[in-house]
């Protein structure tokens, strides 16, 4: 399978770049018979824009996602369904000093040593702008995982060492209305604070997202390889400046005893579960019913008003600052690519798992 | 593909589980003209191996592997390499006492409900058994890279919470003989000591692996899916009882400011490398020549000797507890895992690199 | 991978139906550095397209290839190669008359039970219209072949049963310019009357084409599955009323003996070649250096103008006739569908063999 | 996916040598809950075997498969099936005199320009040995397909130029008791006859296959790539020695008119149906119900005991000819694997269609 392909069986096919004519997406493997609402994922699109406020990067990009197949009377047929999004803001210009020099920790030189060219305008490939398509049809496969009831949220969680105080119950209503979609409005203006101060300076900083699974039938994943953890690990680390992932306990689990951390299993009203979380709703790879959580680590975007040292082409030594529109912070802008990303790979393993046994 | 499968064009499909005539590994896409050192496969067979010292499980599991197929006058012939190791020490028995109850945060209950069937020996193809196909493939793919050049060391950084101290230089010569493959041989014996007080109480501790790829060529990996840290990590998180990845400065990186963790790049003597490597040696997905290193966690074991509350097959709630031989801290063994894994993926990506540019 | 998609290494994913808003094809995993012909494109879309000559369906489609990434000055970039073809003629309403009823040796059936709705608007995916997506990213397959001297030549070697005589020498020159592909005139005449017969009477006829390849690299496919011609087979199977496949000799290698069928090797000036090619080029699934050749056999088009049987979408029983624009005969419109699908076999091989030897 | 796995869903993957320890395959993405007969397996395979009758050839393989895991209690557990089938009859010797020629329309020169290497020893990968695995994987296939009513059955229908005559009702239950598995035995008289002159000769001759598939649910296959008769051909032409392959009317169809070969469609009893079967069971690339049934092309063996030309490794010219047992024709042998790859493919489209529609 090509590396623009993500699925076994909802499978994803993504094209375009930063500041071609477009960006799009092939869903193929998608059963007939959804219901598409065209007004849900323009808004899914639109949570991920940027511009949205004073913290993301200002581009008026009008995301308004183009379906050209695979629906027919406002439901999917089992066609492939192919989504185009226009590039509105293509501005190459900007990026014509950039074009003879190494960004440091971007992928200027790695991908002109991959592919022997480069393709200056906007980092090709390597843009966060690709990030719309894989949003757009994460839409489709929450529009399935709504039939079978799973829901998928996530929050900004920190960003520099300001986090969400443990303990502290999340309203995820309040994730939407808030700038950073930090639910507690308290760590949020803290966060706030720091970005404005990082704005001044023209620095960024990184931050973590979480996520949770709600209502994730029983048996989803595998034993061995394509664990559920393992493929929603590779999602989220397959997004733009995400340097972590970690399912349930994850690395504060490691000091932690088996006595502490087992999860005890019950038995209440014929419903089983388990009296903590924190295997974070996997077990030996396979969902048991209970919320899946993770969170996502993200790196301070690269791209700073500050003066940087690094290379030209012929390999001379340059000083050289970024011009320019971009995020202090990237993960308020990254939360709706997690949980897009989490659920084509829960919608992915729906369909693997319908053949599991004999029926 | 199935779900027991690994990899793009240097696939290894596996089989067999704990407690059956043995295990195995097919590795398709191999290319001809590899030397196979049998002893080296059979070393690092060894050193996953139960029972090597006092920390881990004492099954005496003698772990030969036989080559089948894909072999001719001691190199690889192009032809798929099937590798079996067959179970010495098969006992059922250790189980019947299991089988009617779901032991918590096993995989138990999850692989009950996908597969309607109970194969409660072991755990069927949830057991940590099934490692020693992946270190057998493992050890051919670093035949293959001793020929480029690449290596690839992992060792144990943290158990519990008693870590290497930061800024400590790793020799990386150390790790072998130490029984804990920690290479600092101070923080070692604090962790031994940790681990005979929980061997005591029947308890077990969660611990981290550091691991770095060192000569990788600049180019390996993809700019979208398939980015060589993304592939890593799904690798990683595969491995039993793993619950995080993270590459470079992870989840640390998140409290730093771009200007602070922006690599810059510079060129000695003709040599494109960088001052920092906070990235950790992958720049957009693609290797940039310095060292890939991350860092891996690992939950304490769930099989533990303490009293433990969970409910039978049939929802009734009762209290047992594990007897026989299991490992106070798993991360000692996992080592040798986490070093085949990385190098299945490394290899996969050397290949896949081939047909980037037309020449 | 998705039921849309076609190839290992070079990847294609198509989508779109035939009376939306247009089809289109992504190709993923094409090296960088191809320079990218447009014209070329848009030529072999034209000798697909239909209302070339009388003998083929008179729409005026203006199949105008628009790439809309994977390609910077003029050349392949690495990144996946989007190809949009819009629609230029959506008459739904040709179609209103057939939606209720389930046309014979159609898809209409199959696709109903499959899928559980009636996308009745031209065939969904099942019509022809989809093969001008496979011809576009066949161009460009061709047009990498062309880099290393590969070319692919097919034509009308039958009409109903008319076919050009054995041992007469194939002039490839005149392919183009006969108004059915048939490079014998003389045969061309004859069917040219059959053709008109057939149209009169508003019936259909089948026929084959013969496709070959030369100057193949020795050593392309596989030999156990990915076998080239088996390859082959599934690509021109895959072709809307192709109802057989034959490499070489084919069915009439049956009634030959060994000793008349096996094909002497002679190396003359340091070149190895057979002194026969009754294998068609390919030895236990690998080329070996000779022309691959292989003929396909195409169906009569189902949509007759004359009266049928058949049922309604109630199990009715009634009797109707398609009205409109359709080819008497298939195949000479076909010809560039095999040369595209062949060449899309042959370019995933030519990569696909690139890891065969450690080098 | 490695080029020794067949499949999507329910995936084979084989390996092993004609002279080595063994063979042997893995199926994974069977489901779990099928009762695996083991007897039924080793039936499959002896039908498989050389030595039947002194048409075939009279190597002593004792194909006994020894199932190694994924079966517990008698059923699969939904884990991968690794069968391994031991070597007998290891007599590298035979093939001494070969090692240094390369023998005509066999693999010996492609495989060592592929791999660089010549595994001489009885053709590596390329001998027909490795199809007794897939007969072992097909065999389980058929235990699924039992399960859904679904029946697979081939037989010889002609050899060189005798056929068994059209219009003849086949007997399948003749079928296993002929020496050649005809089912006319006036037919097969005459094809012994035919045997005999040519083993006297030591010359070989080619043969058709033909198969039928009952009992297929609609609905199998797909619209564009993944056509059930694609994916059967490709698994056919995947046979060594098979160079075609038509589905229904196929070749013969090409002289057909539209009006002649359209299946018309009726409901009897709330049965849909069509009165002909020309399209063999698939329409648009899903199976409509009716019988599936294609035929497949078989050159004649290439190892004849006449004298041959050929060139050694060194490119000089020499005469030679081939000791040992072979077989006059390979078809009556074939007819097994025929089925096996068949079945292979059945139920990897049954699992499939699981996701074709929402439920």
């Amino acid at each position: 399978m090509g590396s623009n392909s993500f699925g076994e069986i909802f499978v994803i096919t993504t094209y375009g770049e930063s500041h071609g004519a477009g960006i799009g997406v092939v869903i193929d493997g998608c059963p007939s018979g959804i219901p598409i609402d065209l007004d849900f994922i323009a808004d899914e699109l639109r949570r991920r824009k940027p511009g949205q406020n004073r913290f993301v990067t200002e581009r008026n990009e009008d995301d308004l996602p183009q379906i050209t197949s695979g629906i027919f009377e406002g439901k999917t047929t089992g066609a492939p369904i192919h989504i185009f999004i226009k590039n509105q803001d293509q501005k190459p210009k900007d990026y014509e000093n950039l074009q003879n020099l190494f960004r440091p920790s971007h992928a200027d030189f790695t991908y002109q040593k991959k592919y022997g060219i480069r393709d200056f305008a906007g980092g090709g490939r390597s843009s966060a702008r690709v990030t719309a398509s894989w949003v757009a049809a994460g839409a489709v496969a929450k529009l399935l995982l709504k039939k079978i009831g799973v829901e998928i949220i996530a929050y900004v969680s920190q960003i520099g060492d300001i986090s969400i105080p443990e303990n502290i119950k999340i309203d995820t209503e309040l994730i939407e209305s808030d700038p950073l979609r930090c639910p507690d409005s308290e760590t949020s203006h803290k966060m706030q604070h720091l970005l404005n101060l990082l704005k001044e300076d023209g620095d960024t900083i990184g931050g973590i997202i979480t996520c949770h699974i709600e209502n994730l039938p029983v048996g989803l994943g595998n034993p061995v390889f394509h664990k559920l953890h393992a493929d929603l690990g590779k999602a989220i680390l397959s997004i733009n400046a995400c340097k972590g992932f970690e399912l349930g306990s994850g690395f504060s689990g490691v000091a932690m005893r088996g006595s502490e951390h087992n999860d005890a299993i019950e038995c209440i009203d014929d419903r089983i579960r388990t009296k903590t979380n924190f295997s974070g709703g996997v077990q030996g790879g396979i969902s048991n019913g209970m919320p899946v959580y993770f969170r996502a680590a993200f790196k301070p975007v690269s791209s700073i008003k500050m003066n940087q040292d690094t290379i030209d082409t012929d390999g001379k030594a340059i000083n050289f600052s970024i011009e320019g529109r971009h995020d202090p912070c990237v993960v308020p802008r990254a939360v709706p690519i997690v949980e897009a990303m989490a659920a084509l790979v829960v919608v992915d393993h729906w369909l693997m798992a319908k053949g599991s046994q004999f029926q």
